[in-house]
Order: structure tokens, then sequence, then C-alpha cells
């Protein structure tokens, strides 16, 4: 047997955090003594609780440790954090530290040090400039890596709270909700991030285009609500297609139907790009002028188009290695606020990957099996809405572009 | 081996007539040879076909001609229809034929009778008064009913021609269609209705309150853009729930948060309108001042709460009865030139029953399978749109009430 | 303001009861203090709280009490309950109690006396013959009904413990989960019911037969493990017609392809039934001599139809007023153990709303979105398996028959 | 007004060709007259028809005709193909010829070439070593490419015919179909396969191995029944996670419950397969010892991970450059005869996008979005099945391997 005490502080009995803490003790196998708790009396105070936790082995208790870890419950006997270096590039120690997306800090020299840039599935380095996270093929020879779970600590993040509407909708995603008073809420939460000066960050599928939103997330680019767009090559020739040739996938989007250019629009859209080499070059040259990339292109507001193994062509903007990719998203994420993603399932895991836990995240998509996904995923702080994203973009353009 | 000659007239080709026609034989491991074929030259011209049709035996061929007469083929050698006498009151004889929703006639003493009231899986009967569909459990003994297949005929409902924008989505059920035009047409739709003095009939589920858009559905009745309600306790329920208390199943749509009244709420409204005897007499004691139900009181509109076994109270107006429910929607089927299906399937799947082929309907819900389910079962020339109806029917209300 | 203290017992940290309650509190807006916790050491230990809550005025107070009542939170306070007597029929007092389906005791003269038999939605009534609960159609002028919430108290559900393979999937429905495993629980569950006596009610709709499993649940039925049914017209007659033809909405089974009877054959199975007057009759005389139905009949097993607004026919066995129908429900419910819910929307939730919280419940459906709704509707002790119904009952037959 | 007459040959009426042309034609508002038609008398025997195009200018008529030529509607007056040599490295000339994925041949000097790979949405490229597919980032400076429309020839694919069980299924997407004949009959089209020495495409997403259906895929792929796998470094980590640790995203598969390792399992697994250096490497080291990838590698059979901005890692093995990942899928198609798609989104696309059109391919999904998906875009021979991927993999392995 083995066995070791934790602490937790925080809102830990009104966010669940101390159940879910002991829910996943007991589904483990594990047992648990609750050495002592003191329950803030109103609303506002903290909690804090120490657990003392007994599984069958070293290795069961290791694991659940780093499970309870990611709820924020910290070992109480910290020592200083461990570090081993990496031998190979690309290659971690074996018993790195895997990161969380929430607030952590390691202790070295009895210290509590800041980890620069939360990121989900990564190690933790320490050099000279402090400790970063760092995704396994950036690792290289030499770098030294925190391992085993020593000297860790995470905050847990608390549930929103206050009399906000999602409140009663946090609990289950679900089609059944009032969606014109979402839409307010989201748009309000824009209004804000913008207000204190965190980005919008946008993360679209094709979806996006074919339900005739287009025009509507161009509308938001150029007006100022929307500061950057990962999304992959199908959005991107879809968006100027349309704008181009007035279709998507070969459907007049104005006329609804007639099928003018066929199936192969996309495909000449995509060559002619290449030609001009660059979506700038091709905005630059009046080829592309309207539309969501065109408007960003405009505002001199960055993207990245992600590669994938469905792509035709691709554009010559679209990042092909999709390792490349993700850095190049890596780059954009500090200071995001809110993050919207519209019918996409792709580029959105992959966003929910490199997110601080505390950026405000709304997934939009009509199929509530995408939006569960997601949230299956770890990004657990986004918020579903099961809508359409066709009329959802046109309700958030009245909103703020009036 | 049992051989038959069959004729069919129309767009046959390009409304896909024959080729399902074909496609049936082959598929039922039947036999057949095209006798001659018309072919009209230009998209206008109608075209005929005969097709002679060999089964392996007269069970097989009998059960073969019944699923093609549904599509318009009609036998060569019309004799008079058959006829035979209902013993007991709801049971019809064995061989009785069985309706499609397309227009029929019955041929009589050689002379070709139009049936007054198509409707699926009725039989006909024919009296003093005409030819009638008569559902099962309608018929009295005595009743005079067409047995077998002779002297019937099936005129094929053609595919809406034309540059309309539904074309291009007729074959297929997809969330990825541009929303804003469809929005746009099926209003169009509506307006031709009302032009036209046809009859906008809605039939709609619980979900489309607590999507927020009761108000909407509500200023469209106001607007006299509907005519007439099919659906159950549930949505009568939550739509005055919302109006007398603000909530809907205890969630409140202006706030968005907030359980104020709980999860009863909708008892105690149910029991309310007991006590009131009807839903009219609510609306008339000042109880009920706005919302759906109280602007088709209001305006002296039809509706039919149809009973069903989940219903809590029920409210008085709800016909606990089902084949007495279907009778009342039946009452008011004739005249109805458009039908919404909002955010239902059970009262929609009742409601594709009863229409006759020609009726324009659309099925507006946000789940693909719904949409699927409701074309399997046999309301062919249902437009199935994948959307939110909560921001559908908001839309509806901005292009039709400005 | 207005203030109540409340208390509320068990494992209320582990079960997410405390955590659940102080969520509801503050979503309504009210406040609380957590007057005193006794948080059991181990897993094994109860729990005890005390919270004063404190609400805006007495209605909003009142309104949260019954939200917090339904989840265990009883007043500290207890006095008597209250009650009225009805005046008219069908009616209830305006301030009736509304039930929920856990455990309720209401105390009289100073003692507590269990109401008998625990359903969702109901009112309580008090007579000689002790208390029970009643839906509202029941109630009688003169019957003594609970008013209030004084003098009642309710058992909240404990979470079940243990190292069950269901732990890690209760919090969310989805399709990413081990099925074979799943299933083998699901069967486990079915034969510990049995080994208890406990009644395993199966509710099911028609696309269980139309995905090839009727043949499966047939044999489930003569194997013993299947001891009432509720569910409509459809799936009776495609179960009779199935076995009668060969065939399930005009498609082959046992084929595949082939259409050889057509789109009449449900209407010509329902009108021989209903000339032999119920299926028992047409069993006794040899019509139906296999399937579902069949095998109930032989057994002389329980059986409900409900009615529904879009049913054929419909059969005679079929109840068409549906309040005749819930109550014939009622009679079965009493004993039920497990209750599966197969490809049905409908008579899920009806059966939802009768069965008290302790039945153990598994949804499968293939649709998240009607798992989810299950859900919704306050069937939370339900267990969602997303799943395809044909696949799943074909593998319950095998675990179960051999 | 321009004006083109095509020719059409085959079973052009019961394969729904010709009304899919003229449908096409009329939706794009243009006009047609039937020339003459020769429809074959018995279902065995061919039809062809001239048909008359007349649309309002020389831009709409060239892009109808491209739709109609991906029909199999060919222009009567066929002259050589025309030529224009690329200028740029990955750029085409401007009206380059975009290719469907039905049989295609081109006219040089008279004489009908057939282009080697069919392949959608390519050039086509002739030289000395003859006609073939080009995708447009292969395209070379001094590439000599088919443009325009004159000299290409493209037959229709008919739809399959004769009494198969997918018959009756072909024409929609449903849950509700007998599945337990689906599956003996994709078995079926499996051992076909086989015997006619065409490979098994299995393409598969991660789900495969959450649903527990892992250790059935790595039974057919030792038995022999699958030949090359498709799929993302999310499938091959939990397969390889599921059997060097027993679990899949934490999740234990035998056990059910139970999180042993926890999230950061895959990573870890991850970090090692890279130390190795391969998968071949590990499993040679003795670390991976069964599951779907160990096999492949013991049995000598190819596999494509193909890279996606959400990989963590990625496994050594994953070609991070997508447009390598298609190019290397592109060396394995030729000689695959069925293509299972096992509930994957990207990879089946991507597949699709690269298979000749005659492949059987079956789409394996419970998302009945995901399956009409596929087939929105334009793997139109594809045949869905909407089931558990979980017990249909199960179903398949008892099917072929005893």
């Amino acid at each position: 047997m083995a066995t070791e005490t934790l602490e937790v502080e925080g809102h830990i009995i009104d966010s669940l955090i101390l159940a879910k803490l002991l829910d996943l003790i007991v589904a483990s196998g594990a047992d648990y003594e609750i050495v002592d708790i003191d329950v803030g009396k109103a609303n506002a105070d903290l909690s804090t609780a120490r657990v003392r936790v007994t599984a069958v082995d070293e290795d069961a208790l290791t694991a659940l440790l780093e499970e309870l870890q990611a709820h924020g419950a910290n070992r109480v006997s910290a020592a200083d954090a461990s570090f081993e270096r990496a031998e190979t590039d690309g290659v971690l120690p074996a018993g790195f530290y895997s990161t969380t997306n929430l607030p952590t800090s390691i202790r070295v020299d009895g210290h509590w040090l800041e980890v620069a840039n939360p990121e989900m599935d990564c190690a933790v380095t320490f050099s000279a400039e402090g400790a970063r996270t760092l995704p396994m093929h950036r690792v290289r020879a030499g770098d030294q890596i925190v391992v085993g779970s020593d000297g860790i600590r995470v905050t847990a993040l608390e549930k929103p709270r206050g009399t906000h509407p999602f409140e009663f909708m946090a609990s289950e995603v679900s089609s059944e909700k009032p969606k014109a008073r979402l839409l307010a809420e989201v748009a309000e939460r824009i209004r804000r991030a913008r207000e204190r000066d965190a980005k919008v960050l946008v993360v679209a599928g094709p979806a996006l285009i074919h339900t005739g939103a287009g025009p509507d997330l161009a509308a938001l680019v150029k007006g100022g609500w929307v500061h950057a767009l990962f999304t992959g090559n199908g959005f991107a020739t879809h968006d100027i297609e349309s704008n181009v040739l007035g279709t998507s996938l070969g459907v007049s989007l104005t006329e609804g139907a007639g099928v003018e250019g066929g199936h192969s629009n996309h495909l000449r859209v995509i060559n002619e790009i290449r030609r001009f080499g660059s979506i700038a070059a091709a905005v630059e040259a009046g080829y592309v002028r309207g539309g969501v990339m065109y408007e960003l292109v405009s505002a001199g507001l960055p993207f990245v188009l992600g590669g994938s193994v469905r792509d035709d062509g691709p554009l010559p903007d679209v990042h092909t290695d999709v390792v490349a990719a993700a850095d190049a998203m890596r780059e954009i994420v500090p200071g995001v606020g809110v993050a919207l993603m519209l019918a996409s399932t792709l580029h959105a895991i992959a966003t929910g990957n490199l997110l601080p836990a505390g950026v405000e995240t709304f997934c939009v998509d009509i199929n509530q099996a995408v939006v569960t996904k997601l949230a299956d995923r770890g990004s657990h702080q986004a918020l579903g809405i099961v809508t359409d994203v066709g009329l959802f973009v046109q309700g958030l353009r009245e909103q703020l572009c009036g």
C-alpha cells in the first residue's frame, strides 16, 4: 500500500472540485480519508481540505496523483521539482511531468516559479529564462525537463460564478436552449474581451461558408471583433471561391440553386492563388475583393491555415507540415481571451489542446456529438452551443455590427 | 409467371418517375420490358411509357403492382373497380385497396370518379355521395369498399420544376446549406399560400418554446401567417407557462439563468387551466395574456392538441383519445397549402400521414435523423431543413412581420 | 429577505449532492451559509450538513426549497404536513405539493409516514389507507391533498458506488465507450434482477424491429429475461408483420432486399388482428406464430400498447385513450427492478415519468440527442448507451440465452 | 445562346443517369431537347440517348458540360484533346481539365487512350508513358496538361444491379436497417475481394479503439482480411497504448472502469516509440506485442499515418507533411477492391478523394451526419451504414475469423 496527503484550496465544494477528486479516487480503486476540511461559510469564502489517499502500490498512487493534480490537488509535502536532461532531440526523459492547461508553478531552490505558457500535454523545461511548457517535438538534447511529481503546483480553475446566463447550461449540452439569449451573451463576452484588450480568436470550418455565413464573419472581422483565425484549406478556399465566383462547393450562395460553375471551381481558385503565390498577393492584385480572408489580409490580422490529408491543392498559405502549423498557432495564442469554434472539429480540437484553461471558449455546432467530443478531449472550460452556425454568426453580426 | 402491362404519363424522365418504377421492378426480383416510350423532346413536354412487368407468381405481381401504382403507374387494361361490403365495424374486407396520398380516381360503370380526400393508408369507399377515403377505424358494417387493384388510377406527382432554390437540395438532407436563402424561400412560399387563400398549418414540438421562439411564432399567428396548429400537451403547456410565469421547463427564457419557479411550474399551470375548464376560458378570464395559444384563441383559429402517453395533466383541451385527435386533425386538413413542421417528430409524422401529396411541406429540425425519418415514413414531398428551430422561426418572423 | 435552514444527510460530498444543492442556491440568486458540516472521514461514512438559505422574498424561497428538496435537502423545522381538500374532480388545490420520484415521507400527527408509490409530477393524498401519490387526472372532489412544503421529507438517492464499470461513464453520454463491456454489464444487471425476483421491463420502439432485433428480443422473452413490455402500435404491428409476412415496413428482414409485400402490409396485418379482436385471439387462432408479442402472450406476460396520434388502425389492444394507457402502465410498474429503453423516445419518456428513482434504467439509442433528452426530462438515474439497438439486443441475447 | 449535343450510353434509365443529367440541365437554367433515345427493352439491355443542350452563353455551357461529363455524358463532336504546358511547378494552366473518379479516356491523334489512374480533382497529363492523372502539387513546368473539354470521354458507372441486399438502401442513409444482414453482406464482399485478389483497405478513426474493437480489427489483420490501413496519429497511439498499458484515453478497456494510468498515458507511449525510432522498431524490440499496428508490422502490410494539426507527439511514423501523406496513400490505392471506412471522417474523406469510382466503399459510423457528409464530398459509390463501429467490427471478426 502507498499513501500520500494532498491539499486543495478554493471553491472546492460549490465548484465541485472536492467531489470530483473523491470521485476519481474511488473510481481508481484507491481509498481516502478526509484529514481536515474547512468549509467557507458563505458563497464568497474559500474552502480548504486535506485528503489522505491510499492506493494498492506506488505505481497506482503515482498515476492517481497525476490525475488528481489535473484538478488542483497538490501534495502537501512539497519538495523541489526534479529534473532530468533530454538525451535525444524530440524525445523526453521517460518520467517527464505531463502538463495540464491550468496555471502551474514549479519549486526550484525552495521558491515557486510560474510556468510561462500553460498548455496541455506538454513537458516543462527550466532554464535561465525560467520555466515554460515544451511540446514533445521541440525538446532538444540537453534540455532540463521536470520529471516525477515533486515540486509542482497546479491551481484549480473555479467554475465561473455569478448571475450569468450560462450557469444553468454548464452541465449539459443540448439543442433545447433559448438561443437568442445565448447569442446576446456570447456577443457580450466578445465586447468585454475587446474592452480589456483581449484577442478574439475564431476557429472555423468550411460549413460556415456553405451555410451562407461567410459575409457575416467577414463583417465581424472588418468591424474589429475578430483578431485571429485558425482554419484549414477548405474554409479559405470556399471563402475565396464564394467571393470570386459566387459559389461554394459549386452551389451558388446568393441564388440558392443553379450550379453555375461546377465542382471544379474550388480547384481553379486554388490554382489561381498558387499562381499569385499567396492569398495576400491575390488580394494585392485585386483577384480577391471580399470575404473573410480578404478582410483579414486587409486589416493585417494573423491567420493559420493548417494542412490536412484531405486538402486539394492546397493554397500556398497552407502549412502542409502539421507540426509547423501547430507551432504557428502557438505564436498567436498568447493574449487570446475568447475563442469561438464555429462548425469545426479538427481545428477546434487542435486549438483546444493549445489554449490555457482560462480562455472563454464557445463551441458552436449543429451536431451535438461534435460538441460533446470537444469536451471529451479535455477542453472542459468550453461551453457547447448546439445550433445552426449559419444563423448564429448572422445573429452575432447583427448584435455587434448593428 | 404472371404478367401485366402498365402505363405511366407525365414528366416521367426528369421527375425520375420511370427510373423509380424500373428500380422497384428489378429490386423486387421481377423483370420488365419497355413496350413503347414517347419521350417529350423539351423540358415542358410530357412523356409516356408502357412497361410490361413479369413476376414469378400472381401474388408477387399483385404486391409489386401496388407499389408501382403508388408512383403513378396504372394498369392499361382498366376494368371497373371491384367492391366488397365491410362485415364488421372497424374491419375492412381482406383485399381492400390501400391508398397513397396522390390524386386518385376509381372507375365505376366505365367512368372515372375522383376520390374526394386523398390520404395515405386508408381504404376507398363508394356511396351515393361519391368516392372518398376512409381510415380503418371509421368503416361501418355495410360500407362498400374498393378491393383489388382493378379500376384505380393514381396520378404521379411531378417533382416541382423551374428555377427555384430548393431544387439542388431535394435529393438529400444536410445541415450544410445556405440558411438565409432557405429562410427567404420558405417565407415566400407562405406569402404565396396566403395570396391564393391556402391555409398555413404549423405542427410544433415543445423544443420551439425551449429555444425561445414562442414569441416569434405568436407574432406570426397574430400577423395572419398561420391558420391552424397541430401539437400536443407539452407545447401548449410550455407556451402558456412561459407567458404566465416567464419560464419554460423551469428555465427563465428572458433571463436565461435563474430557476425561479422550479420544475413543478408546468403542473401548476395545467392545474389552473383545468380549473378554468379550457384554454379559451383561461384566455377569456385574463389568466393567459400572450403566447401562441393566446393568439390562436384570440383570432378564433383552430388547433388540435393530440394526447400522448407522456402527458402530465393533461390540459383540458387535449384529445386524450388519439383516434379522436387524428379525426379532429382530418377536419382541418382540407385547404392547407403549406405545412411547417417545427421541431416535432410525433405530430409531424401523424400530420404527414394525413396530408395529400400536393401540400408543400417543410420539416425543420436540428436533428438530421428526425428529418430523414419523416421522409422514410412516406412524406416524400417534404423538404427537410436541418437547422435551429429557434433561430429559424425568429428569422421567419423578421421576414414576414417586418 | 426570507430564510430557512435545511439539512441533508448521506454521501453528500462524493455523490455530489451538497455541491448540487449549493449550485442551485447560487444559480437562483439566493445566498447560503453552511451552519455545520460533518464529513465522513472515509468513503463508507455518511456525512451531514446544515445549510441556511436566504432568498429575496418568500415566493423565491418557496420555489427554491422545492428544487432543493428534489435533491434530498429537507427543512430542519419539520412541522406536520398541511392538507387541503380537492373541490373538483381532476383539479388539485392550487398549492399542492408536487412530487419527485425519490422515496418520500409525510409527517402526520408527529409521525413520519412513507408515501406508497413514488412517482414524479404527482400530488400526495392521505386517507385511511395511508399516503400515496396521485396523478392529477385521478383526484376526486373531497380527496385530502398535501399542500405547501411542511412535513415532507425526501431521501436523496446515492450515486451508486463501488468498482462497477459504469462509474466513469455516468457523467456524460458519448458513443465512444467500450461497448462489449457495457453489454456484459447490462446482462449482469438483468441476471441479478432475476435473482432477487425483480421484474425486467422493456420499453421498445419500432426501430428495434427494423434493425432486425425482433427475434432476439423474442428469445429474451421466451428465456424468461423480460417480464413486461411497454410500447405502441408501431412496434407491435411490425413485430407481427415480420412474423406473419416476413417483412417490416415492406422490407424483407431475412433477405435484406426485395420489397415483397409492399407498404400496405402493416395495414393488412392490423386489419386481420382487428378481425380476430385481439392479439391474444390471433395467437390462439394460430395466425401469429412467433415474435415478441407472441412470446408475451404465450407466457402470459403483461404488455401495454399506448396509443399515439400517428397510429394506423390501430391494433385492437392499443389503449387509444392515453390517460388510460398511462394508468395501465402504472399497474405494472411496482416490482420493476430494471428498465431497458430500446430505441424509444415517446414511450421511454412516458415510462421514465412513472418509475421510482431507484429503478436501474438503461436507455439504448443510436442517437445521442435522444439519450440526452431522456436525462433532461428528469430520469437522472438513467444510464445512456449510444449504440445500435439491433446489434445491442442481439448481444444481450447471446449473453443471456447462450 | 450556346448549344452542344451530348451522348450517353449505358443503363441510363434504370441507373438514373439520364434523369440526373436532365435534372442538372434544368437546375442550371439551361434547356434541352432529346434528339433521339434508344431504350433497351429489357433490364439487361443498354440504352443510348443524344441530348441537345442550350445555355445562355458559352461560359455557362462550358461549366454545365463539365458537370454533365462527370455523369458520363460526352460530346458527340469529339475532336482530339487539347494540351497546354505548365509554366510553373505546382501551378496548372488556367483551363485545365478537372478529373472525376470515373474511368476516363482522352483522344490523341484520333485514338482513344485510357487515363491510367482515375482520381478526382486532378489534372490529366500526357507524355511518352501515356496519359495519367496528376494532383496539382505534382505538376512540373513543362508538363503537357489537358485543357478544355475536347477529346475527353468519361464512362458512367452503373448503379450495381441484381438481387443484392443493398439495393433498397442505396438511396438513403438511415440507422433503421437490418444490421445483421448488412454485416453478413459486407463480410461477403470482403470474401469475394480476397477471392479475386483485390486488396481490402481499412480507414479507421480512434473511436474504433475507444469502443473496444481494436482486438477485433487486429484479428482481421492477422486473419488476412485486411491489406492496408490509412489512419492517423490518434488511432495508432491508442491502439498501441491499449496493448502496452491496457488503456485507451486513460480508460481501461478490459475493466471498463478504473482510470489506472491517466490521461498522460498516450504521451508516454508516443515518447517511447519516438525513442525506438519507429513502430516497427518498437515491435522488433518487443515493446509492442499485440494490436492492429503490431499485426500490420508483423505481416509486413503497409499503413499510412497521415498527420493532423491536433496530433500530440507525434509518432515517428506519422507523415507530418500532409501532401507527402496523401502521396503515400496514392502509392497503396492501386489494387484496392473494398474500402472500409470505420468511424473516421478526416481520413475517410481524404481516401474517398483518392479512390477510383469502382471501389466498393462502406462508411460505418454511428453519426448519420458523418455518413451523409462523405457522400456530399463526391464518394457517391459509398454505402453508408449508420451503426456502432465497436459492435460492427466485432461482428465482422465473428463472420470472417470464425
